[in-house]
């Protein structure tokens, strides 16, 4: 047992890390005004493309972090998820690190999903742009009108009619449906005629976004804010028809790549919550020795000092159990992993919410505004608690593994 | 002992309640519409005047529900504050339905300190509007560049110079600054010259808003949200003259009367907690009822049921203490009921935030959405646990009495 | 609504608030001393019956001081439960205090059974006995083999041959099977032959613990306390036959009076917990501002006043929503307070067992020794947590409740 | 990095867990019969040398399963403190195994103690007999006049007069005093005539329990369990004289010692913990499944199987920091491991007592009882929590550490 990182992995994260210091943070009051005033200004659909991403993206491109998140050593560094998750970490310490690196969900996913299963086609067509990060993309399964953590409830159809698809329903919490750059989504739906069992009935369909009958009926706001420019919509299709070469992997498939997709989404989600930990922990420490009330440093007053200690503990718990997942996934697969990423999923967030909440108590009204991080990284931690299951669901399958483990293997 | 409520009371809830069914409940989609519209727009600077808020104002007004928190049988129907509470509650279902009843923050409390402490020429002017609802009123005390849960910390000044009162400083978390019928403020501040006491250094004044030196200079959001019509802004006051007359109480009597206007406007903010959390609660059973996964109810899977009855433990708990708290200071005043105020300062707020937290959870992403009430009542729930004093501060209070009791007098 | 305790309720407050000081706190040193010894030196055959609470039991009596917990005006002071309610804090104080006022469990609650079902046989031979506080009485319900939290799950029968009953089956955590004096029990099973429904198939039988067949087994140690002189008990019953006439209230009758028996037992209970909890904080104070570490009083370290506030704060809800449910339950019986009931059977033991874990905390190991009654209350505390339905029973009930109230009728 | 156990540590782990399965786990019902029986029969000075355990000893030492802990290659297997981690986590699982290993507490920080620092002479009299299981060792540490959790309290002296050491003073929760076997312990006080700065006026002395002047006044029972055969207890010396070269590494060294003392020894109370806790789970799981209410396995009512998911997540990121903690102790010290160290001694024993809290819960009364290990674990938990620093103490570490790291350097 060695907890040491790999050289390589050290060697990247020390890049990342210098990156972020020299070029990121010093871009990132000014990236915040444009995109808030962008979003203050009016509807989604002015949401601009932002040059000081763009300027980001072609230098982190140049010094080789770039894509950092894809296992393929020619595609990428090829890094392993256990090799990734400390920069992960790193780039969830700011909002807007993710797509610097071309790292953001639901790309990363969506990438992945094309480097497994899509074609040739579909890869020239939709993984180079990607990859290149020309466009964005969006990933669409929850639905308004049904429970969706249980997957069997989906409610969308892809018909096969001839050598069209035909697909119907409705979509939302649709990641990344806001950005001015995204071009196409994977769309995932029920295939009735496929007479397999439950768990191939679903299909994934690569869908452009102006395709007729797509429509994009709002942008979803989490506790007021709308996210921009990725932002969660809600978008309707209608009878919308490609060509049958967009299913990904064939109908039916939709269900198995689902699980494969997640297994590494959630391990880079967590990782991400847990910078932002680190982050919000930091500003929490800076401000509470830097302000005095009652003729003492802020952090010093009641419990405040164990709330930090408590903060410490839960990081670092929520980080080794994380490393734990990604080592175990690249071992023996996501499956053999259920339990621990299931656990982080619901570890991470929920570190992540706690230590926010607190260091918005410390920071007063301050911290409850954007004029911190805080308000968006309680967000995100907030979603996630939803967003590819909820804690409830993973707490469940949890207890079903263990249950089986000392014999009782029915639910 | 006896937990019967007045008859009084009884009655004008009960005819509160059917108002709200009535007529605030049918209104409430238009209204919200028009906000989240205005909201969305643009600028606070124009948002509305909500004809829909106007006409509910005049009915219930015409109803005698109006201004039931001010306990003057000459100017109210006079109920006491054990008596107002669960009135205070029921409106609290309803992010409107304080101010239709002219009972909303921080209106109820500058009222009361005009009723307390203003002379005649003060309520002529500013009493008189405000318990008719054709202004709205701002209360300015948390300043942004000090840790205002201590109040000796604050920087404003109000100087004396010959017959007029000389203000500077700046203000934030100054609720109501957004509403287009804000017209005056109370502007609290440190008079320096006044050689008394510690606790008789600061005043309150009253300021037209549209003073020359007072600049509006931003409305802050809450997780995004920035509370249309109302809101929570920065307001910057320079070198703005105001004649003497405009002291409330006269010169070094800010803190005395701060400590008065807290204590019922805490037992109105909690009861209003108390009412948001029976409204989540509600939302959460009926959605958890109404949506099924894995063959069953949302509710019956896990440990939903049980958040549900932690949650009638939680709400029962907090409104007992809330009117045990009202009735202790109606009897023998806030200084004697301390401890109880500051218990439900901190009770209230945090049994919303959970149940709130919770019944997201059960409606998944439309939860976290403005779809439902539920990230209003989010951030009115987090909010409150800063505003009014943090949590911690409170606590701090509590443990200092609790000590004294025992005879351990000094911190 | 007033929360001033009635004339009548104040008056017993105080005289058994004297009694306490006065006669009891110094006896209980020489008390425990006794009992301890006497656990030590052996089995609890010999556990002794103790001078010192004979004398204190006839002082209380000749007070008037006695049985106060009987809602009857001829055989009691005939104090309504929500006026015996402070009574029942304040004995909580005190672990030996109960039986002075010949108000200790499960005596409380036989003596109830008997008073409201009893024949006047019955009385005459165990009520009047157990009112002087001659002889201790026990219940027996609880079963080894079986999860007791479901009543229906009950195996003890009581089998009607004749004119006698013939009782067989095993019953533990039988209250009071230790002391010295205990002469009868209730015991509770299925009479199979009834023909009746589900809910009246169970009957109460007294059973002498001298009859032929009734086997104490072993006496049962909470945490390795055996909480003499009382103590929890095995108790096998091997064809024990006693006349039909023992039967309570006749056959079939036994979830009826259960249910009934309950109430005010609960009642009582959690204010004891919440009489204790009030005097470990005190000991957490006395303890925490006496000793000094780093430079300090134990208390001004770290978070532990808060922890005197969380105290403070969650005594002073357990208590009202248990004044409540006892008021409710004086006004519409224990059904239409049967979600009060179960909600402060969840809260008070709950609220005393972190008290004294963080009273402990601050005491070091003396909190976990026995030269405190903090580890007594701990015992207590999660003794109750199971006793009389387990916590998770109880959120079960206040749960179908609160859906059937949103008309969500059937589990 | 790699959470992959070296092969020496997975092949010692397999032995010692085929050893508990085939020897221990037969042997518990006779062992915890024989010493219930010894602890109920009086007092602790009969408790006797259990000949279950001496068998069970000789046949470990045979196996070359003894003095695991020890990380010295001629005396012992020599493995490493991560090594050995997973087998002090093995041995938590039953109360009797880590004696049967000579691997229990207070011996292995004893014996590690004269391994590191004893003369040649400590070593061949005390460490040799140690080390073959022979006699067993206490460590007064804990004195009942003073706050303990601040060493620098420590009332009780060690004063050199010409040759001779004088001791005295009192200490309680010494552990290990009750065993039949025990023949030394090793006293720690201040050495006031040092001179030196206050982190080196403490010394560690070898004193034998038959020296004149020290007395044994009573054995403290935790929860009203004395924990036979070991125990803890309140041992007083009064004048005590030993030879100056029972000084541990000379006057003034305690403190030094003391640190490194308590590193590994809290990586094995950890470790052993997560073993108990693991225990639990298991006991929870099997009753919870085969015990039926209300229709259904109790697992499956209300949160229990999320308490089941919860204890999972906690068991595994406890594991996860002890073996980090262990790991970076083996690779910088435990000055460098302190945040990590002091992490877990607050997270272990507090996941330990919430997973046994809700195993009990689980199993109804029966959980309360010694029927099972649980209300042993329990009391292992709760005095971990305050034994080797409370809770509180090592928060206030880790806030300093981190407050240290952002640069705010003085308390």
């Amino acid at each position: 047992m060695d907890f040491e990182p790999s050289a390589r992995s050290k060697d990247y994260l020390e890049r990342v890390k210098r990156f972020m210091r020299e070029h990121i943070e010093p871009a990132e009051p000014r990236y915040h005004q444009e995109i808030q005033a962008a979003a203050r200004a009016g509807d989604w659909k002015t949401w601009p493309v932002s040059q000081v991403m763009e300027d980001l993206k072609a230098r982190a491109r140049e010094q080789g972090l770039w894509n950092l998140f894809l296992p393929d050593e020619k595609l990428a560094p090829g890094l392993s998820t256990l090799e990734y998750a400390p920069i992960a970490e790193e780039t969830g310490r700011s909002l807007m690190a993710p797509e610097v690196f071309n790292c953001n969900a639901p790309d990363t996913g969506n990438m992945e999903v094309l480097w497994k299963y899509g074609t040739d086609a579909q890869k020239e067509r939709w993984l180079e742009p990607l990859l290149a990060g020309d466009i964005r993309s969006v990933f669409c399964m929850t639905e308004p009108d049904v429970a969706s953590s249980d997957a069997t409830n989906m409610e969308a159809t892809a018909v096969v009619e001839g050598d069209e698809i035909v697909l119907n329903g409705a979509k939302w919490w649709s990641t990344g449906l806001g950005h001015p750059r995204a071009k196409v989504t994977i769309f995932m739906a029920r295939t009735p005629d496929t007479g397999a069992d439950r768990h191939h009935q679903h299909s994934m369909v690569l869908v452009p976004l102006d395709a007729p009958g797509v429509t994009i009926r709002r942008m979803l706001p989490v506790f007021g804010d709308y996210d921009a420019p990725h932002g969660h919509g809600e978008v309707h299709f209608e009878n919308v028809r490609v060509p049958v070469s967009h299913f990904i992997g064939g109908p039916g498939m939709g269900f198995e790549i689902a699980q494969g997709r997640l297994g590494p989404g959630r391990i880079h989600h967590c990782m991400r919550c847990i910078g932002a930990a680190e982050r919000a922990l930091e500003l929490m420490i800076d401000r509470g020795m830097n302000r005095t009330a009652f003729g003492k440093p802020l952090l010093n007053l009641g419990g405040n000092r164990e709330r930090v200690a408590d903060a410490r503990i839960a990081i670092d718990q929520a980080r080794l159990l994380t490393m734990y997942a990604a080592w175990k996934m690249d071992e023996v697969g996501a499956l053999g992993a259920m339990t621990e990423i299931s656990a982080i999923k619901v570890v991470a967030p929920n570190v992540l919410q706690r230590i926010v909440d607190d260091a918005m108590q410390i920071h007063g009204g301050a911290g409850l505004s954007m004029d911190t991080p805080l308000s968006a990284f309680f967000a995100q931690a907030r979603t996630l608690r939803l967003a590819d299951g909820p804690d409830e669901v993973h707490k469940g399958v949890i207890a079903r593994i263990e249950l089986a483990r000392r014999g009782f293997s029915r639910r």
